[in-house]
């Protein structure tokens, strides 16, 4: 029952945390010189602290993001799929590598949700990890699919929100 | 409306993410050249990831744990009130020394909520603090007048816990 296994594991909801608890358990593991490799869908930007702060935790902090910036927009919503469906094709690569302890696949719910990603696909792949490899997910709207098959699931409720008061996300909480 | 302005962010509830969510932010923070300081109450561990990591983050990171590892013990009760209040007054001092952008207070409600700390004195303390420093609160059960005072609060709901299923906590994710 208690045996080490690698947790499928999902942070969801509308509150802020989500993708920083992912952040905050790759901090955990290279401090244990863990390996991680951490994706970021939908997401472009080289220059948040999450990116930056690679240069000073390689090689076991490896961090790509790999999406286009998708807004809702129609005519963009075709790069993000073109965007997903390569990152997903990188992703599943990188599960079957052996190379990682832990994979973080970061606003990952949406490319599902928008069916840029096919979810049975998804979950397969999942369920064929790897035995001992960490896999954790984040983004609003989590498929029920997906939380079935996971190991934990935490719902990030927001409770209050600056942006609910006007002010802006900040360098260093939000980016 | 949209200045910048030190945030205080309450990460509570009973799912797994309210220390990793901090614990990311700082890793945020860190890519920024931000200076952050976590002082973890209760917790007494500097075998855990986010310690040893530090070796890593400095001299933006730095984490002390301050507590002696409670464990609801009448006996342990009186060290670990003893630990808070030590805590507590290098942790008044921090906050206005002007050298952090960020301070985190991991499982501080906790010291509220067993009385070793006082509340109004912590609340003074928070609406006190420097303009511009973020201060971020972890822990189960925020009190309502904390929570009140907060520009952030997310609640962390557990959905799914591998505790639930009787795997135990593992290394990189849990600590």
């Amino acid at each position: 029952m208690s045996e080490r296994k690698g947790l499928i594991i999902v942070f969801t909801g509308d509150g802020k945390g989500k993708t920083t608890a992912a952040l905050g358990i790759a901090l955990r593991a290279v401090g244990h010189n863990m390996n991680v490799l951490i994706i970021q869908f939908i997401k472009c930007l080289r220059s948040v602290g999450e990116v930056k702060v690679s240069e000073k935790l390689k090689p076991n902090y490896e961090i790509i993001p790999m999406g286009s910036g998708y807004v809702f927009d129609k005519k963009k919503a075709i790069k993000e799929r073109i965007k997903a469906k390569e990152a997903w094709k990188f992703v599943k690569e990188k599960i079957m590598s052996n190379e990682y302890d832990i994979i973080v696949l970061d606003e990952f719910t949406h490319t599902l949700n928008f069916e840029f990603i096919d979810l049975n696909d998804a979950l397969k792949t999942l369920l064929n990890k790897p035995k001992e490899l960490h896999i954790i997910i984040t983004g609003r709207n989590a498929p029920k699919e997906l939380i079935d098959i996971a190991d934990l699931v935490t719902e990030m409720k927001n409770v209050k929100h600056p942006y609910d008061k006007g002010i802006k996300g900040q360098r260093g909480i939000e980016f």
